[in-house]
């Protein structure tokens, strides 16, 4: 069983980093003059996926796709403490392949280290936000028994954060370290990855924080 | 219970104008040359960060986020009169803190006053329509038992509504004090809120007229 | 009973047409260089206004808000005869104020009549194949007792024929008479109108051959 | 009943490909000056369209509109072996007839073979991409009990996959084949086709598998 969800979370991430990196090289290549057209594009694929890898893995491994999801199962859930470590494994690996495959589709080398630069406080403010909604959305349906509610709404969320962050919404240590791997629109330079991952990780601690208050107690299926 | 649905409502209005603001200026600054491209953008972000939060804080606080739909639950439901002036307070407070975060993370000053004119009779009759359809349109899920469908199609009325009426739909007394403090793509300089105000509450009162004479009763839940 | 039902039929029209017709404007002003982005703009508007008005009087009048679905739903559900013209009636009479209502949001005369030609074989052909389409759609839904379905459908469905019909779909003769109102992004000439109008009638007929072939039977509800 | 099924195979296939060959043709005359926008367009209207005619005979025929769903459902599901060939032969026929349609819809000649090249390996990953993830999301929700999610999701997946795959994500035989008879935006010469549909079994195939390792039985109804 393990396994299978392993490689659920593994095909999963993949599928995701194959939308965030595959459209961006689309979009950057169709669109050349409008910055603002292309996150658009790439804001839309990325919603698009997440919303159908969700549904795809959701009962078998709970489609986390992102570490910072899976220690917050651990911290407000009850996901077992010992599988915390392949998950993220799992995780980082899918994340990897996908942006490999994203690349190798697009005629591109397997593996192209990104240059672009992303580093600056405020984009630091903006990852955590980032993560502080999208953490505090998925526990808060956690805890109201509304798991169903989870793809649509994390897909919109996402595809909303691309634009109403600074950061464009990484939000995942997995994310951020496949997007390393692709020298291209949604690319990040391995020197700017461990700051963005911080404050993913600062932003779970507060997600955590916000959802202890809010919703205290889990609740049985609440039904709106 | 109270604080905790403050809390909520005090969040959710700042992530709300996180998204009206910060993908005002994300939009304005990738997309210079195609106002309509900018709204866009800015619409999308603003009907996905809405469906967010209303699935994320609607079992708790009942996702208001906004005091024309405090003052017509108070009118129309069953909220407590007594509750009414935190909760405003509350949605206030988060919409101001909203916008500072979003103003910092696009590396502006904290506050800085809008300079957008926004002041013609069509303007406000924009803002009345666009009341009129939003207050309507919740209630009328309200009345009838379908609270489960309020998140999407609040969301998908507000993306339109920033569109079809001439004001790009505010509609809220919330967001209205917000969107002041940034001169940006979606401000409003302080001189024009308070008529957008007055509008919202004239269209606040056409909705529960409308809403009495079409939907006279409570009905227990219908199942489409 | 009825006048209700009534209400909420020329309210529900008037918003379409005020979604249509203020989005065109809207999208014109603000994209004036490229046509395609002003109809994806219309039609993105249109369909989220669809999704709320749908939601919103669904349950009281059905929700047609278009004269080709009240007589479909007499031929092949259950409308009562005797009520077929008020429909129409209050349908027409909420596409004209709705038009009215967006053409003086947007600082317009009340009425400006359209002078924009569409006139010509595969325009009609358009219309035909838009109202197949819509009144298939809705009636599908209908016969397998997934009304909850129509609302999400319809928008998707009439967001997308904007594109893929060479009319843009109006598939609705309401809709037609009250676009004869703006000389904007959305108006049809009066003399253009008649032929849509025929052709939407056609498209009808053939609709309701269809559904009877398909889903013979009205079917106890379905699950998916 | 296998002609009823038939029927709505050949008449939903018609519509998906009136709506992908429609809206290409719309946008590339709207939209001639950035492709991106025009892909854009594109997708979103095959979304939509998917999303209807799924919905519209999803209880009558299954909506595979796919010879790959179709042969995977046999493999996969229980659909019969004696009605495959069925089903395919009237998928293509629908795809036919709706390009015609399109192409008679825009003015142009009933039949204008493609002159557009798809044909180089990358492009073929992309299609065995593409057909995985299509085929793997409808099973899961297949085996899973979650028939209801297959319209919203697929038409996302499809959505999406028209950005993140390099081959904008055919995905489908009959489409394939359809695609070849329009010179238009969504063209594909018949020189082409061939290796796509290849690479779509390839796909086929390797989403069987997946989906026999993740989920080896048929589960009952999950809720979320």
């Amino acid at each position: 069983m393990l396994n299978r969800k392993l490689a659920a979370e593994a095909t999963g991430t993949a599928f995701l980093l194959i939308g965030v990196v595959g459209s961006g090289i689309m979009a950057e290549r169709l669109s050349p003059n409008d910055v603002g057209l292309q996150l658009f594009q790439n804001a839309a694929a990325t919603a698009a996926v997440l919303l159908a890898i969700i549904v795809m893995f959701g009962p078998l491994s709970g489609a986390h796709f992102n570490p910072a999801v899976t220690l917050a199962d651990w911290a407000l859930g009850s996901f077992p403490r010992r599988h915390v470590l392949a998950y993220i494994c799992a995780q980082i690996t899918g994340a990897v392949v996908g942006t490999v495959v994203a690349n190798l589709m697009f005629d591109l080398d397997a593996v192209n280290w990104s240059t672009k630069t992303r580093s600056a406080g405020h984009l630091w403010l903006g990852e955590v936000i980032a993560t502080v909604g999208l953490v505090a959305l998925i526990f808060s349906l956690v805890r109201t028994g509304r798991l169903r509610l989870v793809a649509g709404s994390v897909a919109a969320y996402i595809g909303g954060a691309y634009y109403f962050t600074s950061s464009t919404s990484f939000a995942n240590p997995a994310v951020t370290i496949g997007r390393m791997f692709s020298d291209t629109f949604a690319g990040i330079e391995p020197a700017s990855a461990p700051m963005f991952i911080v404050m993913q990780l600062i932003g779970l601690v507060l997600a955590v924080g916000l959802i202890r208050f809010v919703y205290p107690d889990t609740q049985a299926a609440s039904n709106p």
